[in-house]
């Protein structure tokens, strides 16, 4: 038997920031090394960040990341890392074009490199426009044991390089990842990644990104599985984190190499003679988070490395005491701070009175900074100069409210927050240039019903905590308006949201059509009318900035619609 | 020997309309058929428009295209032209998934199909997220003839289906496509059909699409190779034409069948028999346009079709006597008529006599309607209730009238138009939410050096017809200024834009680095501070709506660049 102490290094890295991210890497090896690994694991493409985008068609980008891998391998022996086995993503490019590439690094200098072989293009997935697949795969022998390496999707598929790594042979399968969180992902990672380990005849660690970045958010989720299936180790979600782990391995003493399976297995011993017999650590499974936690959790990080990695201090918003903006308060003074919240309420003559008053309340709640000031006078010019009458009197309002916080934003550096919600922008219950305004919309990807259930959720937490809730009861229980009109409602317009919400989640994540809608239960009537208001909103869209199309990322199916588009679906 | 007349359709689908889409087909047959032809070929996908984007995911969608073929094929026969072989592109959904297809038609019924092999997936293209690859050439013979099938990207690429048809036996391809306008296209379109002609040792007949459809502008250029190289037939640029040409050929009663070169080859015999001999009608070749006159006519289409598929009648937008607006108002008089536009003059404190009364000239000279509408007021209430000063006030007029025009578009429904060029939007000289505001950008992909260009070219154009030119001379000579402060000039922040727009050039449409730009010539101060104003534009881009990033499409390569990207080429 021999032992082997690995540390999975679950990170934040920022795309495009070299240096930082190579600073990240040796730190975080430094304290590998401090608690006694032998090999280190980073995400993929932890030293460029993840997804990369076009950059990745840059040469000099590609280049500036040849050497920077280089320099961290100096870097990590000089910090006296050298004897341990590092595995680092990275962007490379070779003569065939850019990869998405691994390099295992020993002593000062790279021992093999490897290239993605499956390259996902569905969802948020462009890589087959980015990358040239890998079909190389190099094994390190360490202390006895023939450690392979794959990356992300590569497990994802069935056959490939996983399959090729346990006909060659190897005792462990190191798997490198920027997984992006998805609800509910969790619950099909171990379950996978116990099922390639199997596959592989050998244990699988899968280390994953943590962070966000744009409309991504990385949950971490790194795990361990034995070939049995059994979860060995894994680490807490949404936080940067080293998952220490012991093997007791069987060294197969495996010595295949050359054409395995469509790949090109080599092989390099650093160290044949396990490591002399030590008190293994035990192992650590951390518990995923349920429903409402994980997503406040993947909501509070999405904006706080928005903010943080664009290198904004503050946020500004309005502030109507709804529940939509009262959600994105507390996600904000819980990723940034309440003293770095800047909630700005601008009444109108349609205002409420408990509108005012259950912001201000808020406000004091979170320590947020609260102001007013009131948009009637602009309106009164626009109105009066231009004639305005009805949604165009409507749309003003809404306009004046964002014209006043991008003045904000320019005026004190704020980043302007967009407070809508993913039903409202479905179905176009929402101003372009008017509340639309903001450079992160922290809540675009959550159905309205989901953002009442948060807002429960948030206030139970705190009160669990012996905290005060920072969501006022007004602000959950009055029925929602824009306030646009007199005693203008939701309910008006739209119907009810638990409704919506369904047929909205069918239609938009699920591809469903007007029949599947109707042979799943819903009445006609309903199914024809939330489909017309959708196509309208698509309709209203056009109106945005070109090129400009809403994306549903990070909580559900990515679609990329053309803006002009003659087909309903409702007529079908 | 064997005759053989084909038509080429070169007609302008609209993406998701698949019942005027399905009119089309039988209308331009029917031309078709009264011209004698025997074979009609429509372009890629113009049956459902393209690129349909997510709708090809969408099943319901797939379902109705099949559908509208079938009907399609039975209108065909009903409206008499049951003889003739259609060849049409569709979006088909098979037990693979979804595909780029191809139908020959005839006798009101689907001989055959295919599905598109090569799936490009650079630049504009996505196609490996959408489409499986198709492996079957099915070869139909009419009149003692060998027609062939293959679709847009099949012949650029080298190897696969054109060289299959080769090998098996053919006497003539048809290739359909959805090509996409890029400056000087057309001299890569002729050479490299006339290359896959001899690969098949047969004529090739090309046909394409023709309009606008969102950020793609489609340029017909249809066209028609021999083996030998020579062009035998070319079809004008820019408009809906039925290009007919008359073939005398060999029939080389080919018989190969089932596996070639990785294709499944299946053989359709129509008729055996040559037709009876009839004087053919000359060959008419088009002369591709030149440099101005063909970006002018891409970017009138671009505007023309996305106003009227988007069920606009009129447009809008801010006339300020410079000269990005001044060509934007004479392509809007080319696209949709005098009448239908709409110039607002917005003077504040800093617009300049000349500003206004160069507008007013201009929109007498082409027919336009002209108001003014001062934003004096509205700036004043925003500047004194929250105290803006510098870029904040500067930003806060650019925004008026972005809300002054959006306005209007409520209440009087005109589409708006931003009138911003490449190069500001590069650079970052435009406000968010302020004059990029709009529905469309008519010149976004178009260098402010090229917009000179154009309406110098654009008024000799006038001149050479007898026409009175558009735009006043004091537009295009005067130095560019933003008028948002006093005395303001574009070269107070801006290098001379003769060099800033050869190395953007450079930098954006060639990849090119740091480095290389030095190399070519640029002096270091510039470059470095040329990528430093795109890297701050890119920075300042971060407070639009998320999601949205400016792409340039028709007139160069697409780049899709992170938000958040901490990577600074000029330090590299």
């Amino acid at each position: 038997m021999a032992q082997l102490r690995l540390a999975l290094a679950q990170v934040n890295a920022c795309v495009g920031d070299l240096v930082g991210n190579s600073k990240l890497i040796v730190e975080w090896t430094r304290k590998a090394v401090d608690d006694g690994a032998s090999v280190v694991a980073f995400p993929e493409m932890a030293l460029t960040g993840y997804p990369v985008e076009d950059l990745a068609l840059r040469k000099s980008f590609a280049a500036a990341s040849r050497s920077a891998l280089d320099e961290v391998a100096g870097q990590l022996a000089a910090a006296g890392c050298g004897d341990v086995l590092v595995v680092v993503g990275y962007l490379d490019h070779d003569h065939k074009g850019p990869r998405n590439a691994a390099a295992l690094i020993h002593n000062g200098a790279v021992l093999g490199r490897l290239a993605k072989h499956h390259l996902p293009n569905y969802g948020v997935f462009d890589e087959a426009r980015y990358f040239v697949p890998g079909d190389t795969l190099p094994i390190v022998r360490l202390h006895g044991l023939d450690i392979g390496v794959v990356i992300c999707e590569d497990i994802w598929q069935d056959g490939g390089p996983v399959a090729a790594l346990g006909e060659a042979g190897v005792d462990l399968v190191l798997c490198i990842n920027g997984s992006p969180y998805e609800r509910n992902k969790d619950d099909a990672r171990g379950p996978l990644v116990a099922r390639r380990a199997a596959e592989a005849g050998a244990p699988m660690a899968y280390v994953n990104l943590v962070g966000g970045q744009d409309e991504l958010v990385f949950d971490g989720d790194s795990l361990i599985a034995a070939p049995s299936g059994e979860i060995l180790a894994r680490a807490p979600q949404f936080v940067e984190h080293l998952l220490v782990h012991d093997f007791d391995l069987s060294p197969g003493g495996y010595g295949k190499t050359g054409s395995v399976g469509g790949f090109e297995v080599s092989r390099t011993v650093v160290s044949e003679t396990p490591l002399a017999a030590y008190e293994p650590l035990p192992g650590t499974v951390a518990e995923p988070l349920r429903e409402e936690a994980e997503v406040w959790n993947a909501l509070v990080t999405g904006l706080r490395d928005y903010v943080r990695k664009n290198n904004f201090r503050s946020v500004v918003f309005g502030f109507s005491g709804g529940i939509d903006s009262a959600v994105v308060a507390a996600l904000a003074a819980d990723a940034l701070g309440g003293a770095a919240v800047h909630g700005v309420g601008m009444p109108s003559e349609y205002s409420s009175e408990h509108s005012r008053s259950d912001a201000a309340d808020l406000a004091r709640r979170i320590g947020a900074h609260f102001q007013e000031l009131p948009i009637g006078r602009q309106v009164e010019v626009f109105v009066s100069q231009l004639g305005l009458t009805g949604l165009a009197e409507e749309n003003i309002q809404a306009r004046c409210r964002g014209m006043t916080l991008m003045a904000l934003s320019n005026q004190h550096g704020h980043l302007v927050l967009a407070t809508g919600n993913k039903t409202e922008l479905a179905v176009g219950y929402s101003t372009i240039y008017g509340d639309a305004v903001g450079g992160f919309a922290p809540i675009k990807d959550v159905p309205k019903t989901l953002v009442w259930r948060l807002a429960r959720w948030r206030n139970a937490e705190a009160e669990k905590n012996g905290e005060v809730p920072p969501i006022p009861e007004n602000s959950i229980t009055k029925p929602p308006s824009a306030e646009l009109r007199p005693g203008q409602v939701d309910s008006d317009s739209l119907p009810d949201y638990e409704l919506l919400d369904a047929v909205l989640d069918d239609y938009i994540e699920g591809d469903s059509g007007f029949g599947d809608l109707v042979a799943a239960g819903f009445a006609p009537e309903l199914v024809e009318r939330v489909l017309q208001l959708v196509d309208r909103a698509e309709y209203k869209r056009r109106q945005y900035p070109p090129g400009t199309k809403i994306t549903f990322k990070a909580f559900g199916r990515d679609r990329r619609l053309p803006i002009t588009n003659a087909w309903r679906e409702h007529r079908a």
